[in-house]
């Protein structure tokens, strides 16, 4: 072992100690030396990679881009398809080999969507109370000229199902189930999303197997602004499909106030419609390696958004980082070991058909998937990286850690998944990894109108660009092989 | 002079000392005795009113009501009739001698409202981008059909002036002004709204004078969660009147960062409907003076709201606190020496009818009002007293800021203006006065869909009751003039 090598040991045994141990107790001596995992020469060109993200403003002209000049790129919109043209002329023109990988992906279109309260305790004679609401990705439509119906609230399954079929046969089911803001404003956001997306998706067979004609659930999101929250819902094969919406918190409020003390009736128009399935692609770009070309590190974030907002913090930013990471590897004029595949997902929104399609077409070659990059949690300030696969993942890190952190980022933390579309991947064996980010207000415009450019820092997003450009260079570089 | 009465004089001068002077020296002997404010007995009663208002919930019932069974009541709506039976009821509930009070009120309704950009650089085929804006109160309609026309962007009316009419001309002038959220932040709301909602009043005119076919402001107002604020707008004689509405911040964002990069042009309908003035009131609850029931001393807030939310911070709230004034003497079997008089104004937010004809159908009895307070900036925190009027006014309530001072609103201040409504009573001479709150939050929901019941904690509606009943009590029963 040379002795820049046995440095780099050394600094790793340390990192090992700093990252790993919950007391403040001095570095363990190992009996045995540990192998190299980045040449010296890798440590220097990550260093020049983190500085140069933190100095550019190219992820931030591209998310731009896609918000601004695009918009909404729903799965099977003409706005989807031009952002796949977009990408993939931006990374050519950066020097990739550049592939459309077609996808075939549902083509869900948003219709009409109101509804008033046209009966309630105290109204005014004539009058109703306007409801805000978006239909959830899939619904059906209720008939053209809606749908009259008594409403029914109620907290959570439990309580649904205590009310029975005599009680909600008929009517329009209210899922009264609140997003835990307080949980979200103290950094569990993640958290806080899975414990309420369950009535995102389950409400539509839970209340149309006692009957119901429709259901609404409170906006699975946090803050009050009158804005509905959209995502994907199922159905069931037991149960027929009945029109799914998401109140704005409000609305939900109101439902829940007026309902206990007399009759309420709603008048409820959503008018989505589920289109054939259409062909998409996935956008992939290569950056060749110089040592190891069929080995791959992905780098990617997802092309369709939501159509409400303008799908900047949802994965407009993810697509960014990964766009830049391409070219500041171009630009430095560095050369990866392994190829670095940038990866624009399609689908992710409402079907997952680009990571899916991925994986299956790509399975001959998953021994040579080295690892894969998502980031997909908005563009917010990032504090490290999580790792998805063996536990001791992390260990393989600490050197990049030790890197990021003059930035604020070197945390280190274990996860079950890190990336919707990477999770394929993972789950054949790939290990998997996305930026920790700061997810405190990511769920406040997650999947509204208000994903919009203006709720990205520049700053910070530059700051997740350093960490997928320093992480899949680490990666591309690494000089022992992961464990999977 | 009694003891009691030293005790108090004693302690109105180390008040005087305590609260006007910005050194802390001790108290400065004062060669001559102040007379007496308050009796010992209406200090203790303001101090059970103030307790009784802090553990009552019947403010946030009242606003309930309001906002969640009746709804939205702009003037000349269906609601806002409902809105003046319901509070007359409520009133002669408790006891009150209540009137009606006609007014003639504006009857302007909003239409369809919608907007997309129809020409952008870089779009996707056949695609638009949503614009989300507002019609302000007032505007006039754009055809049915809507209107398309390239837009220009301005960021103030000198830079409106700069590109002048060949620029202008035939065009939809978009104010791109912000409305200054950190000044907002640090608890200047008002002064960051007053400087903003020049645009709000201003614009259609500047526009029209140079050709422009509509005008459309940023919103004024804090947060950006898609949400656009409406508001008066109003036009001048000297030029066409133009449609006019108000962007949600996204969307001048979105205009702003696209018109520098090629052609913008814009799709927009907007039908709103001026209808004919129609009859509405005033409502007028006395609750009569013991010992000068022809003077009067006003509480009160707006009874009507705009038509986007609910109306519950602005200015259900105002109501309510008015409300529970009346309520709390009634339950506590208080007797003033001068008339309580609540009143529920209408149509302070399109015309201002209810303040202006009630200070003009009242003249003749002018030197009869007292005084007149009005909460109307929303249910958060309050720390203490406007007074508007003559500068010397704030030492006469300096017992009374003593005792709110137990719950933390001890503050007095002076300003210009204490209440709109009430203004053309200060403009006869007549004091007013209003709770100094907590406004960082409050133009983030003001005048937007957004306004609802969820705004308003409870327990600081109660301590904005506190203040009015307490502060109302007091004036009632003071034992000298205020200067006018």
């Amino acid at each position: 072992m040379s002795r820049p090598c046995a440095l780099v040991a050394l600094t790793v045994i340390s990192l090992l100690g700093s990252f790993s141990s919950p007391s403040p107790a001095a570095v363990t001596p190992t009996p045995s030396p540990t192998p190299r995992l980045y040449s010296p020469e890798t440590l220097a060109e990550l260093k020049k990679l983190q500085q140069a993200a933190l100095a550019s403003d190219y992820a931030y002209r591209q998310v731009a881009h896609l918000s601004n000049n695009i918009g909404p790129r729903l799965s099977g919109s003409a706005q989807a398809e031009k952002a796949v043209q977009y990408v993939a002329d931006q990374l050519k023109s950066i020097g990739l080999a550049v592939q459309l990988e077609k996808v075939m992906v549902p083509h869900w279109v948003r219709g009409e969507e109101t509804a008033a309260l046209v009966q309630f305790p105290g109204q005014a004679e004539n009058t109703t109370q306007k409801i805000v609401l978006t239909a959830l990705g899939d619904s059906v439509a209720t008939p053209k000229e809606g749908l009259t119906a008594e409403v029914v609230v109620a907290r959570d399954f439990d309580e649904l199902k205590s009310l029975g079929k005599e009680r909600v046969q008929g009517k329009i089911v209210v899922f009264n189930h609140a997003f835990d803001k307080q949980m979200a404003a103290q950094g569990f956001g993640n958290e806080a999303y899975a414990e309420a997306v369950v009535y995102r998706g389950d409400s539509p067979a839970a209340a149309s197997r006692l009957g119901a004609v429709a259901v609404l659930i409170r906006s699975v999101g946090g803050a009050a602004y009158r804005l509905p929250h959209t995502g994907m819902t199922h159905y069931a094969d037991d149960a027929p499909k009945i029109p799914a919406a998401a109140l704005a918190e409000e609305d939900a409020d109101l439902i829940a106030a007026l309902a206990p003390q007399g009759p309420v009736q709603m008048h409820l128009v959503l008018t989505p419609q589920q289109l054939p399935d259409v062909p998409s692609h996935n956008v992939i770009g290569d950056l060749k390696g110089t040592e190891h070309p069929e080995q791959v590190v992905i780098v990617s974030g997802h092309l369709d958004s939501w159509d409400l907002g303008t799908g900047a913090i949802d994965d407009g930013a993810g697509v960014a980082v990964a766009m830049q990471t391409a070219n500041l590897v171009r630009q430095l004029n560095l050369h990866p070991r392994r190829t670095i595949r940038i990866i624009a997902w399609m689908n992710e929104e409402n079907g997952l058909k680009g990571g899916k399609t991925y994986a299956e077409e790509h399975s001959a070659e998953i021994g040579n998937h080295f690892a894969a990059i998502e980031t997909d949690l908005g563009a917010d300030h990032p504090v490290g990286i999580y790792s998805a696969g063996k536990p001791d993942l992390k260990a393989f890190l600490e050197p990049v850690a030790k890197i990021l952190q003059t930035a604020g980022a070197g945390l280190l933390l274990f996860r079950n998944e890190a990336g919707a579309d990477i999770d394929p991947l993972l789950k054949l064996g790939v290990p998997n990894f996305s930026p920790i980010q700061d997810s405190r207000t990511y769920f406040s415009y997650h999947h509204t109108a208000a994903d919009t450019l203006d709720k990205i820092v520049p700053r910070e997003l530059a700051e997740n660009a350093a960490i997928n450009a320093v992480l899949a260079y680490a990666l591309a570089n690494l000089e022992q092989p992961l464990p999977r």
